[in-house]
């Protein structure tokens, strides 16, 4: 088992003193009159949360070890000198672990050690030094998830803050907000923020509806910051009309003409009227009882932030139409920020013009959630809008057309073969959920997705107008909001070129910018018992919203990412990119150096019975690839690595390709070969329900990547895929005859992987991809002229040690 | 998609009148005063729980349909006649069903039916249809399996009722207390209560710890009842020992000697001291933040019932020693009875003497929870304790060697290959937990365990002295509490055998009984779509418990039974045995009404690859032995039934068979012969956390099975094991020799199954069972003398209408 903790900030002793009399646990001149013995036991006393009675809390430490064979109060009563190996032999049992299956009690130390708790040793313990590692104690994590004053907490050891005055919240432990607002009295209501336009042609200016829970004493004294949650999902999705929209993907690909001319996105009605505002109103009258919550979000909500979700025009009670990552839908979540920090104008509700002000907010707010979600913080983060001072976007698209289509292809997100824009502005259009709105609405929105479907124009599968529109790298100048990025580095739903493309341009900026990269799919990491996430969270927002000065930016790693060969292991870079461009020529089998000679050749087409079964489960169809050569693909291996090999960066692969037809597609994938253990796909659930957010509140189940129980041999870490029509660029169709040898240069996804030492690098060339690809089954022949082939990739070479 | 509910009760129109005005939905005079129209609006306005504002509330019905092209505000002003499609239209609506998808809007009386949701229709409605149709509403489930009024109560419709007086609480609404008792006003407190023994051999009376939740107002003057869950489970468990306790099952049979001596299992000390009286708390003085909680025990926890968690002797805080299943583990969840019936001491800790008695609670007592929890109900139960009122055993064992052990052989349970009696005691040991604690009993634990191993006899698998302590059967008679026996028909864990013994010698008695069988395995059943099982308890629980004369007992069906072939349905019965015992004889390979003649063999050895390969994956070998005919195991199928027969009882095999050594076993297994698509094995999520316990309250998961997406070809629906050395008893040994050829009887799992028209029934007999029996591997031929062989079965043959 190991622990890696980044939230950690370093704190003066006077600090660590006053925070630790701020939350009751020491008092004044117990430094300067206690023993260590006496301090520790005071401080044990103190943490006990079952009962504030002597008698139970010596019944307690009566069960408690201090050595192998002292119970703790005997200890204490013997008054021996405290050691390292009592201090963390108390340590491990006050964070949970356990006697014999997670430690040796003889042995605590190694324990210690090998998880990668922060200690602090001392030849001699005294009274200080018991303070000073109790305070850091109180911040380490244990075998349940969270830090120790994190499990105190939902023990209900802060539940007497909740009577504090308002002024005087929230605590601060360790420059972090502590959990001391109490959820049973959080505030809930609705508020619907007017927009500058009308995307559902009813003449009227859209509004939005917002949800809003904050602590009671945003109502007194306190100003309290927001995390927002933009997400479309969040008043219900149609499950069943998506699955109906979901294109057929069974259909070849097809010549495209050099005077292709795309069709266009239709524009929005600009003839539409502001509400009358007709009063005001100090309070909501709308309220509501729960919302779909992201578990980071109940964590922050109890330790003072309020948060927001907002799904957005086309959903269940707001005004407008689902548009799918455009300018407008950008616009309907800037909205709410705008209001937050009070430069927008919000009703109670829709109809009466009573307006509502955001007084309880201090202006400052953070963008939080996965997927469309981060992505829709990634797009509000481009408009600059004042108030927005952070984002945490996970798995986050930062250009649709990388969603959708790649390099003039039309290309699914991993899992979701035969989605597009249109099946997904169906999915989450809720405003079915109000049968009597929808019917209003219905016949508009029929005509608005059908010209979608025009637009977005999956025939040609190029970059065009509607594809530009919903592009969020035009505008990544614009930032001012701090940007940490979460993604995970096997996502194939979301791509990591979308976070690598951010991150890039955030590398020429002044914008504060983190990135964390896991070994995940499209998946949370908030309820890793691995990584302190929440608490990284908690303490950069302190910092952009309460305006805490508590080293958060110096704190926190500039580059964290998962290792994907020893499990819970998180190492700090500088940058993602790194170590020298490796090219590989394509010789025969192998890659080499030597540039290689002749012809290769494969047929894309495949036996009607495969094909069938292959549509019905690509997976299988993947695992054919790899065993292929020769048939359908054409395989090229390295000699193995000496050493581990950390690839990091973008690899490219440069192609002199011929199809036996006038149109044609390619693809590639990049392969890690080698026996071995590897992590799980998914993170394993180990306790359901296990962390706990708060005293008598929300629970997240905690999880973390396993070895496999078996080894493989093999992993595919990139891919990539092009038309052989947009040699240029997704928005130009170049020319191509039939037998034609061109030449085509396109990127991988971006990686950082660690080759184990023996492990080989392999690269797969191929067409049709049964994963993400149209499936045509067609007779067509690719000839691959190998002096022509290379694949480039940059890494370097690890000392083995 | 279709809901039964079990759970409304009848009540009188006045009954009704009391109940809306008492929840504040109906005022005196309205239903005079009154049109229906107005009655619905006032009703509608009422249960609008985002606001109390008119103009939000007309927002809110004018995006509901009252027709297809009305919206219900305005088909209100138009003042037009109420109908049933309307009504009904609205109902739909508000019970969450959704437009398009699971209905048409021009027809909603057709999903009303499809759906099997109780109504009332008019040819013209008066207010009073209107009221009454609204009660009925209230108490109908939607498509969140919920009622309306729990919907609606998880929105807050029942907030204003928290600050009620204790002794107008709680409010019963169509006979089922409503959930007026605040979650954030919890009391939670431990208590040690003093045991009559000294399990753990130290000269002290075992104390045992109890967990209680309980609402605030059980401080004031109301008394309440207790739901109390026995779980050896709630403090933790030991996975790891367990796991390397484990037994080897790759072990041959042996022969048994006639003179065989069973080993005795050892008495625990009598000479203890109690613990002296030193004084009395009102309060208690320890807390507890959260336990494992059965998500039912949720449900009736903000319903006003005390929730109380003792996990027993032998378990952390607890002293003792786990001796799974004994006489004396029962003693200790009896003695959490007698404290709160007020029979038993208890203290506030485990030291200073301090009594504290159960004021809080009005002495009645149900017991709740699945597998070794509705065990210990079961065991409890058959003390005949004052106090305890009802049970509600579900998956529960009521004799252990049914368990561990089947006609003297070691039979493992389900997935549990290698488990013991003892491997379970020290996965439940948590005395582990406080590891000071442990460490003082460690010795004393080990030699405990030890003496387990042999008494429990693992070699002989014999029913001895060990297993007959741990047979609740024996006491059968003294139950005086009312019982509700929950068990799946596919659960082989803990195995209907259980179940219908408890449930045939509750027919001979007057105790109270239901019985409700499903399509599970080991599973809860409170968070279906399809049934409405926590109202049906709580319904139940109101007239044990509290005292209403609410009909329960009539309303709720003695017999219910989830259909095998048909989803989301439940039929109700008298019996479960019925129908004329059919015979079927062996005859070559078909079972006939006609005897067969000559032997058949096959012999029980596999080659070393197929034995590894399927010691380790026993699924393979299941698929295998319904391939096989004649290499280990002879089939026998009948013709194919010519309407769907309903199999309900207990089947039973007679063999006249020969082992080719002087020791050997036979198993058998019934199957479902047929092409069909089946339920699925487990239930299907299908909306994670959708289930709403209360307002801010706790959450479940709603699950349902559904129809799997393939057809299967046949099912296993019973199976049976015999050790040829015990034809007459699991107690007696019988002499065997080898080829000798002896006639043994034994019972298959009892069923309640629907053989489709046109399936076959089949019987499968075979020696060694991967998944459940010792593997041997030996050559050992098996010989059926085919004019001894026979299946008998109770059915009844269904019209097919």
């Amino acid at each position: 088992m190991k622990i890696n903790q980044f939230s950690i900030t370093p704190t003066t002793p006077q600090q660590r003193r006053q925070e630790l009399m701020m939350i009751r646990l020491l008092r004044k001149n117990e430094e300067a009159t206690l023993t260590p013995n006496a301090m520790l036991e005071t401080l044990l006393a103190r943490i006990h949360m079952a009962s504030n009675q002597p008698i139970i809390t010596k019944q307690w430490l009566h069960d408690l070890l201090a050595t192998p064979d002292l119970a703790l109060d005997d200890w204490l009563d013997k008054q021996e000198p405290l050691t390292n190996s009592i201090f963390y032999l108390i340590a491990l049992q006050l964070l949970d672990f356990e006697v014999a299956v997670d430690f040796d009690i003889t042995d605590p130390l190694t324990m210690i050690k090998k998880t990668g708790l922060p200690t602090e040793y001392h030849q001699q313990w005294t009274t200080t030094n018991v303070i000073d590692a109790f305070y850091l104690l109180l911040n380490t994590h244990g075998k349940n998830g969270q830090s120790l004053i994190d499990h105190l907490t939902a023990e209900g050891f802060l539940a007497w803050t909740y009577q504090l005055p308002a002024e005087q919240k929230p605590l601060y432990f360790n420059g972090k907000p502590l959990a001391c607002f109490d959820p049973a009295k959080f505030i809930r209501e609705v508020v619907y923020i007017e927009t500058d336009m009308d995307t559902d042609f009813d003449g009227k200016a859209d509004l939005v509806k917002a949800e809003i829970m904050r602590p009671r004493e945003s109502d007194d004294d306190l100003s309290v910051p927001v995390v927002f949650t933009a997400s479309p999902y969040n008043q219900g999705t149609n499950d069943e009309w998506g699955e109906k929209a979901t294109h057929n993907v069974n259909v070849p690909l097809t010549h495209k003409s050099t005077d292709y001319q795309a069709p266009k996105e239709k524009s929005f009605s600009i003839n539409f009227a502001y509400q009358q505002v007709t009063g005001h109103a100090d309070h909501a009258t709308e309220t509501f009882s729960t919302t779909p919550a992201y578990t980071l979000n109940n964590y922050l909500a109890v330790r003072g932030y309020a948060i927001v979700y907002a799904a957005g025009i086309g959903t269940k009670d707001s005004d407008g139409l689902q548009t799918c990552g455009s300018p407008e839908q950008t616009d309907s979540m800037k909205a709410v920020i705008e209001w937050l920090h009070g430069n927008r104008r919000a009703f109670t509700d829709r109809n009466s013009g009573t307006e509502i002000k955001a007084n309880w907010c201090n202006g400052k707010v953070a963008m939080t959630g996965r997927s469309y979600l981060g992505t829709l913080a990634t797009a509000v983060a481009t408009t600059g809008v004042a108030g927005l001072e952070a984002i945490i976007s996970e798995a986050a698209i930062s250009s649709w057309y990388d969603y959708y289509r790649e390099n003039g292809l039309v290309r699914a997100p991993g899992g979701f073969q035969g989605e597009d824009a249109d099946v997904l502005a169906d999915e989450t259009f809720s405003r079915t959920k109000r049968p009597a709105d929808y019917r209003r609405v219905e016949q508009v929105n029929n005509q608005y997705i059908n010209q979608m479907s025009e637009a977005m124009d999956r025939k040609s599968g190029n970059y065009n107008d509607f594809w530009d529109k919903r592009n969020y790298r035009h505008n990544l100048a614009n930032i001012k909001a701090a940007v940490m990025m979460v993604h995970g580095l096997n996502d194939t739903n979301v791509r990591p070129s979308n976070v690598k493309a951010l991150y890039d341009s955030l590398q020429n900026s002044t914008v504060i910018n983190k990135l964390i990269l896991h070994q995940g799919q499209h998946i949370y990491i908030n309820a890793f018992r691995s990584l302190d996430f929440s608490e990284m969270v908690n303490l950069w927002l302190a910092n952009k919203l309460w305006g805490q000065d508590n080293h958060a930016d110096d704190t926190l790693p500039r580059v964290l990412v998962q290792d994907n060969k020893t499990p819970e292991t998180w190492n700090t870079y500088d940058h993602w990119t790194a170590g020298k461009q490796q090219v590989y020529q394509f010789n025969d089998r192998r890659l080499t150096t030597l540039p290689g000679l002749g012809i290769q050749s494969f047929n894309d087409h495949q036996s009607e019975e495969k094909y069938r079964e292959w549509c019905k489960d690509p997976h299988e169809w993947a695992k054919a690839l790899i065993k292929d050569n020769g048939q359908f693909s054409r395989h090229f291996v390295s000699t193995p690595v000496e050493t581990d090999t950390l690839l990091r960066g973008t690899p490219t692969v440069t192609l002199r390709v011929a199809s036996s037809k006038n149109y044609g597609m390619i693809s590639a994938r990049l392969v890690d070969l080698g026996k071995g253990k590897r992590l799980t796909t998914s993170p394993v659930l180990f306790n359901r329900n296990g962390l706990e957010l708060g005293y008598h509140w929300k629970t997240d189940d905690l999880r973390e990547f396993k070895l496999q129980k078996s080894p493989t041999t093999y992993k595919v870490i990139a891919s990539g895929h092009i038309n052989l029509q947009n040699r240029h660029t997704p928005a130009q169709v170049d020319n191509l005859d039939a037998n034609q040898f061109v030449s085509v240069n396109f990127d991988l996804q971006p990686i950082f992987h660690r080759l184990a030492a023996g492990h080989q690098l392999g690269v797969i060339i191929y067409s049709t991809d049964y994963e993400y690809t149209l499936r045509g089954n067609e007779q067509i022949e690719y000839q691959l002229d190998l002096s022509g082939c290379q694949l480039s990739i940059p890494g370097l070479s690890l000392d083995n040690n």
